[in-house]
C-alpha cells in the first residue's frame, strides 16, 4: 500500500508519518488492512529525521503537475495536510486561493485519473464555520466562514464530497479543532497563540496573550488529531451519506482555563511568564469562530478528544521530552 | 452607468436587458439612482433583437482575460447569469467546473482589479442544497448539493461572500428556484421538462412529464425572478450581514398542480397532450432538490414570488402573444 502525506514536513505530517509507521498498516478502500509499503513525505521542502526504507521524502510544490503525476501513480492514499495557515490566508487572499484552492484541486484531479480512486483525507478547519452560531454546533451547522482560509477549506470541502459522490476519489473532509500544543516556532496561524501560551513559558520564554483571557476555543492535542486522521481515513466509504465532512471532536476552553492548567501542571513561575495584550486582527479572527461543536458523526465513527486541558498540557510536556 | 449583463443572449438575459433599458435607471453602489447609458450583453454568441444605442453586444469567452478586460473597464454592475446548466454540468464535469466555477472566479478577479468595486448579481440556484431536508426550508439551511452543477454554484457563493467582505467586490447570490415557463427549445436543465409540459402543449406538441406527477418543484416565472434580479441589484450593501446568499421566493407545485393549472387555463385539449414518462436521472435530480422555502431575507429585501401556478400559465401565454 502506497501513502502519500502532503505537508510532509510539517510538524503534524511528520507525526502522522510516525504514526503510520509504527501502526505499519492502513485500512484500505475494500476494508482490508494492509502493510504500507511505501510512505511519500510530500513537501515544499524535504522532510528530515527520517529513517526508513519505506519513507520517501520529496521537496516541490503542489502546482508542479508533472511531479505530481509522478508521485501519485499507484497511490492508494493520500493525506492532504498542505495548506497556507489562517493568517497569511486573511493576509495574501491570492497566495491563500492557489495553495488552499488551486493546490488542493490539482491534487484531487490528479488522483481522478488513477486507475483505482484512492482514499483522500483532507484536513478541514472549525474555520469553515462562522457568522450567527448556537452555542453548541450540530454537525449539520450552515457554513458561513468569516476569512479567506475558511472559505478556501470549505469550497475544497465541497469539492470533495462532489468528487466523491461522482466515484472520482474517496475523498473525506475533517473539520480539525485548533491544534494545541504545537511544537516549535510559532506559525502565522492566528490561533497559534493557543500554542504559544503554553509552549513558550514551558521553554522559559516570555509569552503574549493576544485575546481577552476569557476568549474561549475548540483545541485537540496532536496525538489526538493524529488518531482522528486514522480513524478518518480507516472508515468505510459507506460511512458517508450527503456529504464527506466530518466535524472531529474537541474540548473548549478559555485562555484563562489554558492559563490555569498551566499553573497547575507546571506552577507559577512558568504560567506567570503569561501577559495579556490585545492584537485586533486574532480577536475577529478567534471570535468568528464556533467554540463547541456536538461532532455526533466524528463521534459515532470512534474519533475521540482529550479528556481535559491538564492532560493536553502534560502530553505536550511528555512528547517535547522524547 | 455602465452594467454588463453575462449570458446576454440567453432568454433570461435578453428579457432582463429589455427590463433595464425600460427602467432606464438602476440603483449604484453609493444608492443613487443612475441612468444606465451604456449596456453590454456579454455571450458565447450574439444577441440578437436589440435596437437601442444605449446597447453593446459582444461575443466570447469568459476564459478571454484579454476579452474581460476590455468589457469590464469602468463597469459599475454585472448581472453574471452565464452557466452550464445542470443537466450539462452533470454529465460533463470537466467543462461545468471551467465554465461554472473557473468562468465566474475569472470574471470576480477582473471586477476586483477596477478603480470602484462594481455590484454583481450572480444567478445562484436552489441546487446548492441538497441532502436530509425539512418540509420548508429556512435561510441559514446548510448546503449539501447532490450534483455537480450545485456545488459549483455553492463555490461560488463562497468566494463571492469573501470577497464581497474583503472589499474587493460588491457580491449578491441570488438563489433562483426553477423557473418556469420558459420560451423556446427545450434546455439541458434537468428542471427543464416544468417548462416543457406548459410551453409544448400550448403549442399544439406532444409532451412528456419525466417525474411522478406528485414531484413538487420550486418555481418562479421570468417575470418575477427579472423583479427579483433587480430588487437584488438595488439592494445596498448594508442589507447583507455574514452572508451575500439570497433564497428568492417562489412557489411550490407539483407537476400534477402544474398541469391542473394548464388545465384550467388552456382546457383539456392543451392538458391531454402531456403524457407521464419517468426519466431516472431527472427524478433524482428533482427529489434531490428543496421543494419550499422561507425565503425571509429575500422578502424582507422587497422580493416577491407569483401569487399561484394559473398566473405563471397566464403570464407566458401573454407574453408568448407579444
Amino acid at each position: 500500500m502506497k501513502v502519500i502525506i502532503t505537508g510532509g514536513a510539517g510538524f503534524l505530517g511528520k507525526r502522522l508519518a510516525h504514526k503510520i509507521l509504527q501502526l505499519g498498516a492502513l485500512t484500505d478502500a475494500r476494508g482490508n488492512q494492509r502493510q504500507v509499503t511505501e510512505l511519500i513525505l510530500f513537501d515544499i521542502i524535504e522532510a528530515q529525521g527520517f529513517n526508513d526504507t519505506r519513507v520517501k521524502t520529496v521537496a516541490g510544490d503542489l502546482g508542479d503537475a508533472n511531479l505530481l503525476v509522478a508521485i501519485l501513480a499507484n497511490t492508494d492514499s493520500v493525506f492532504h495536510l498542505a495548506a497556507i495557515v489562517s493568517g497569511e490566508a486573511e493576509q495574501d487572499f491570492d497566495k491563500g486561493m492557489r495553495v488552499n484552492l488551486d493546490g488542493t484541486r490539482a491534487l484531487l484531479e490528479q488522483c481522478r485519473k488513477l486507475a483505482k480512486s484512492p482514499k483522500i483525507v483532507f484536513t478541514s478547519s472549525c474555520a469553515v464555520f462562522g457568522g450567527p452560531l448556537p452555542a453548541l454546533i450540530p454537525d449539520h451547522q450552515e457554513l458561513y466562514p468569516q476569512t479567506s482560509y475558511g472559505v478556501q477549506k470549505a469550497m475544497c470541502e465541497l469539492l470533495i464530497s462532489d468528487m466523491s459522490r461522482k466515484g472520482f476519489i474517496d475523498g473525506r473532509s475533517l473539520r480539525l479543532p485548533t491544534i494545541t500544543v504545537r511544537p516549535g516556532k510559532p506559525n502565522r496561524a492566528l490561533s497559534g497563540y493557543c500554542s504559544g501560551i503554553i509552549r513558550e513559558p514551558l521553554n522559559g520564554i516570555n509569552a503574549i496573550c493576544p485575546v481577552e483571557p476569557s476568549t474561549r476555543a475548540w483545541l485537540l492535542s496532536p496525538r489526538k488529531v493524529i488518531d482522528n486522521l486514522i480513524i478518518g481515513h480507516d472508515a468505510p466509504a459507506s460511512a458517508f451519506k450527503h456529504t464527506r465532512a466530518i466535524t472531529v471532536p474537541g474540548i473548549a476552553a478559555s485562555a484563562q482555563e489554558q492559563l490555569d492548567a498551566l499553573r497547575r501542571v507546571a506552577g507559577d513561575e512558568v504560567a506567570n511568564r503569561v501577559t495579556v495584550k490585545i492584537d485586533p486582527l486574532v480577536t475577529y479572527f478567534m471570535n468568528s469562530l464556533p467554540i463547541e461543536f456536538e461532532a455526533n458523526f466524528g463521534r459515532a465513527l470512534g474519533m475521540t478528544a482529550d479528556t481535559n486541558f491538564d492532560e493536553i498540557v502534560k502530553a505536550h510536556i511528555e512528547d517535547s521530552s522524547q
